[in-house]
């Protein structure tokens, strides 16, 4: 493991506050992988054998319908951890993972991370606070889908990125990508951001600005997750 | 606190595996309040005070939109353990709670729970396991949003209830509560019905009977989640 993927480790939520000499037993035995972009990590329905930590690129949690068509759930970026929950509960993933940009992965096995779990207090700690974060989020997205308009989603997610304030603003996914987290069509994307031109959004291919994030603010009633 | 309440508390998924005398240093402070149906615990956006536990009675977890429109995001039964999160984290509820039926309700001090936190290994480890239950049914409401109809979404939800099995269920909430939490019109709900006796779906009132899982689960995709 490379001196930069472990001062990666110490600076992400889950591991920050944990006692030194506890990352390194959790990493005893894992090892890292280098994707390509559209591989795929796992997929939904398999039994979890590795805990992962994104140290490069980009993945998208996706589900699939009867029909085939495919929803992105949620992004992965950069010292995130991911799909804990299968992991701790030894049940199948409920998600695909599809592989974005080209991507380095550790992977840590899960019976490996389950027994650290079982022996160490503060792993537990620092992990029931990283799952609360994560719970708030998914809340927010059932909220997004049972009482948001397509418009008023967007401006929740660009607030989300602003951390709540105005100024220029970098979109992380492409358009497409973002459209299927949102729970719109892409045509109903484009559509959205032109009707945030009234509440003060502005900009051009991936970069965006809030004018007026009081404003955007009230247009979606904006609830802080974090 | 009644001798059952407490043989109620014994039996809860996070407290089940727990040394004895933790339940007692962590319902130490707490008190049961009775609370009508109609009442409102806590609105979104205050901040967390207590950690409740259901000891009877239903309530409804619900969001509000900008237009003033409000939709069930999840029911909790009785034994049920509410809301962690934000009193893990100290974040403002992201929700507000409904009492349905006539209810008794521990409030545990947020405070006084997060110091138990802080101190008890074992209640860190159980609360792990039951935050990674609740991320899964999170997730699957998610994916019922994004990927499934409204029949599928039903299918899911009485599959759900009957352990995956056929056989008749008796669904716990009335039908208007229960559109709301699938994210339909009580309209859209009847249609739903309608469309699932094809797939031997039958039943009159709050009795459902379920005559081939194999091929309801086939019909929606079924994933067990727990």
């Amino acid at each position: 493991m490379r001196a930069e993927d472990r001062s990666l480790l110490k600076t992400m939520p889950l591991f920050a506050g944990l006692p030194a000499g506890i990352i390194d037993r959790l990493i005893y035995g894992s090892f890292v992988q280098n994707l390509p972009a559209g591989a795929v990590l796992f997929q939904q329905g398999d039994q979890p054998e590795f805990l992962y930590v994104l140290l490069s690129g980009r993945v998208a949690l996706t589900a699939r319908s009867t029909e085939g068509s495919e929803a992105v759930i949620e992004f992965f970026r950069r010292g995130d951890v991911f799909i804990a929950p299968a992991v701790i509960l030894d049940l199948p993933y409920l998600m695909s993972t599809r592989i974005l940009d080209d991507a380095r992965v550790l992977m840590i096995p899960a019976e490996h991370f389950r027994d650290q779990l079982a022996r160490d207090a503060a792993l537990n700690a620092e992990l029931v606070k990283e799952l609360a974060r994560h719970w708030r989020l998914l809340i927010r997205q059932i909220k997004d889908l049972k009482l948001r308009t397509a418009p008023q989603r967007l401006a929740a997610y660009l607030l989300d990125l602003s951390g709540g304030k105005g100024g220029t603003i970098k979109l992380p996914e492409e358009r497409r990508m973002l459209a299927g987290r949102l729970g719109m069509t892409p045509e109903s994307l484009s559509r959205a951001f032109g009707q945030l031109v009234a509440e003060g959004v502005t900009g051009r291919g991936s970069r965006v600005n809030i004018g007026d994030p009081t404003q955007l603010q009230r247009f979606c009633a904006f609830d802080r997750v974090l």
